[in-house]
């Protein structure tokens, strides 16, 4: 009956993610090229490395005349330098070439004289002002030089490197391949979207929940549909996963009451099986976590809430391990808590808050909620702030770091 | 000659921005009914109201037995009170009925003991702690309330969202279609990637950035290919941009030089035409707007980086309205300066920075890059900062705001 009483212990958040990755180990995925299009919020397999300078020739900055520099000595709006034109590819000593925005600098020029400090003649130009050498001339390699690293390993694509990228004459992109992961749902009174419920049953949330978080981290979910409350139904599902997949998540029959049949079937599957069980957080407290054939087993609760924060806490860094990708933490802000709220000594608790700003002032507004059960303190909220382990609670106007999943609202003033 | 001069007036970016509004006054596209898991990143068209109460009834928050609370006055560890286990639908005085996490409330209970407050007799079970009316029950309608407004209209569907409407069992969301964007790029020196490009020829890479500058807000871009410097070459496209889309973007051809057509061409094709040519803005000031047809025609610099930041102040506004999304700033973040920079008195200044964080503090690290073509100012940067029209320059030290369009980066102490 030990299955039926309360965990015996809770690790903390900290402990349990390092004796999570310190088992699992998890390694970046193998690389595959994509066409350019394709790679943006992709994460780069290697360094991208410019196959040629940026720009490719020296290109005028401006609109203008191309001249050299020493033509202009002294020029000014009472003394003009007047210059003859040419058509040639050489600008001479005494000439002047027209040339636009972008063009290469013909050979002979200096510098561009931007065409607001000339004045046309019918067979000439004066120039007004002086120029320095170089002046107005984006250098070859001046934005990049062919070698040089215009992308590193484990950056997230973004549409300006698409743009740097496409300059470089790159058209296909070495990204690491998109994580697939299984999930599965499990509980007798799930039914899925679209059919019709009875008395006591719940529709399964989660599916969308927990694929729609993968996929904001550029993993591809695949949903493996319902277990039943049954260990044979769980036990399949899972083996399934784990042949499919590179990690597989699961909501639901993770308490520790009779129904706590996911984190037993995945000690039973093979070694290590479930690393930990019980984590000293709010919401989430029952979540599990094991390694199975080597492969990550996020064990989520069947509270939409507290899966959405295992996820979080959990299988968010793993997912940006298999990618590659180390340094992305969601956007964050500091602000204002506008009331006090309690906090729960030992848990570490992650508060749903409404960042708003008001007047230049960035104000954080906890949603109460008392359940993990209440999807509504998720879409109430654009962000959360974690209450320490050891704070009893935090007070009114004290400053709070807001980590962001959504923009912040503006209040009008 | 006057198209070969400078601009001679530029108009601040307030004034066009509000100028361009007022002539065009964008309205919301149509609403378009979509299935749920494609809601994602979509803007609800209306407020979606709960079709129904969530929870859908009372329910267990807890594993336990469900009992009326006044069977457990006063009980203690040392006096705990006894109840017997009953399997029916009711709960009567003197019973208890197991119940787990999410199970409806039966009939007659109005309280749930949890299972670790109770010891588990052969027939029976010992409540060792008192409960009050209502705990550990989620009530039916606490999440959400049949008739509540889940999600306001012109919302940006998160993740969050999608699990909400899940569980309220919606399976379709209206959301407003995507704008269709044309895009257009010019300019005689252009060649698309992939083709073989001889001296003095650029790849076309506004194409692909401003293409993923329009997917990132949840418009549809579609590619024209390349105008020439040819007024009956652009006329053809932009008609077709008109006919096709719901606003045009064009790149290239917009400077102060002969190649200047894109404009010239868009006051020829219609009423009202170009309605601001030349925006107080340091990259971006050859940028001009216009109307044809009432739809909105963005002609943005060739220089990719002028490109982009005519995008963001400019086309971004307009494609939200489209949207209907009014509110969606991007995340922001409060650093410190780390050198001091020049402005452009009179001109709004957009200058890119990295922001970092270090030992807490938040900095923001100036890209410099003369010129606005080079697009590693762009990859370097996660956001930007905007020096004042009346500010000569921002100081070393300054606390400054930084627009990020990519996550901070966290460097190691």
């Amino acid at each position: 009956m030990a299955r039926l009483k309360g965990f015996e212990k809770l690790t903390t958040v900290d402990n349990a993610l390092s004796i999570f990755l310190d088992a699992l180990k998890p390694k970046r995925l193998q690389a595959e090229s994509v066409p350019l299009a394709d790679a943006v919020e992709r994460a780069t397999a290697d360094n991208i490395v410019a196959p040629m300078d940026l720009p490719r020739f020296d290109r005028s900055a401006v609109d203008g005349y191309a001249i050299r520099a020493d033509d202009a000595f002294e020029a000014t709006q009472f003394k003009p330098r007047t210059l003859k034109l040419t058509r040639e590819e050489i600008v001479r000593k005494g000439y002047a070439k027209e040339v636009w925005t972008g063009n290469p600098v013909p050979e002979g020029a200096t510098a561009v004289v931007m065409l607001e400090h000339t004045r046309k003649l019918k067979n000439g130009v004066e120039i007004v002002m002086p120029v320095t050498p170089g002046e107005n001339i984006s250098r070859k390699g001046e934005d990049i030089r062919k070698g040089e690293v215009a992308i590193e390993a484990g950056t997230r694509v973004n549409t300006y490197h698409l743009g740097l990228l496409a300059a470089l004459g790159v058209s296909e992109v070495g990204v690491v391949r998109k994580p697939r992961v299984a999930i599965i749902s499990t509980g007798n009174e799930l039914v899925e979207l679209g059919k019709v419920t009875s008395p006591g049953q719940i529709i399964n949330s989660n599916r969308f929940l927990v694929s729609g978080l993968c996929r904001e981290l550029g993993a591809e979910p695949e949903y493996l549909g319902i277990a039943r409350d049954d260990e044979e139904d769980i036990r399949m599902k899972i083996v399934e996963g784990l042949a499919k997949a590179d990690a597989v998540i699961t909501t639901g029959g993770t308490s520790v009451g009779t129904a706590d049949l996911v984190p037993l079937v995945i000690s039973e599957l093979g070694k290590p099986g479930i690393v930990v069980h019980g984590v000293a957080m709010r919401p989430g407290m029952p979540t599990a976590l094991g390694i199975l054939k080597r492969k990550p087993v996020f064990v989520l609760s069947g509270y939409p809430v507290a899966a959405a924060f295992g996820f979080e806490v959990f299988a968010r860094p793993v997912i940006l391990r298999l990618l590659g990708v180390q340094n992305e933490p969601r956007p964050w802000i500091e602000g204002r808590l506008t009331r006090r709220v309690a906090g729960a000594l030992g848990r570490r608790v992650y508060l749903r808050v409404k960042a708003v700003e008001q007047k230049g002032e960035l104000h954080a507004e906890p949603i109460l909620a008392k359940g993990s059960g209440l999807l509504s303190s998720l879409t109430k909220a654009n962000g959360y702030v974690i209450i320490p382990e050891n704070r009893e609670g935090l007070e009114e106007g004290e400053t709070v770091t807001v980590h962001l999943f959504s923009p912040i609202a503006r209040k009008e003033d």
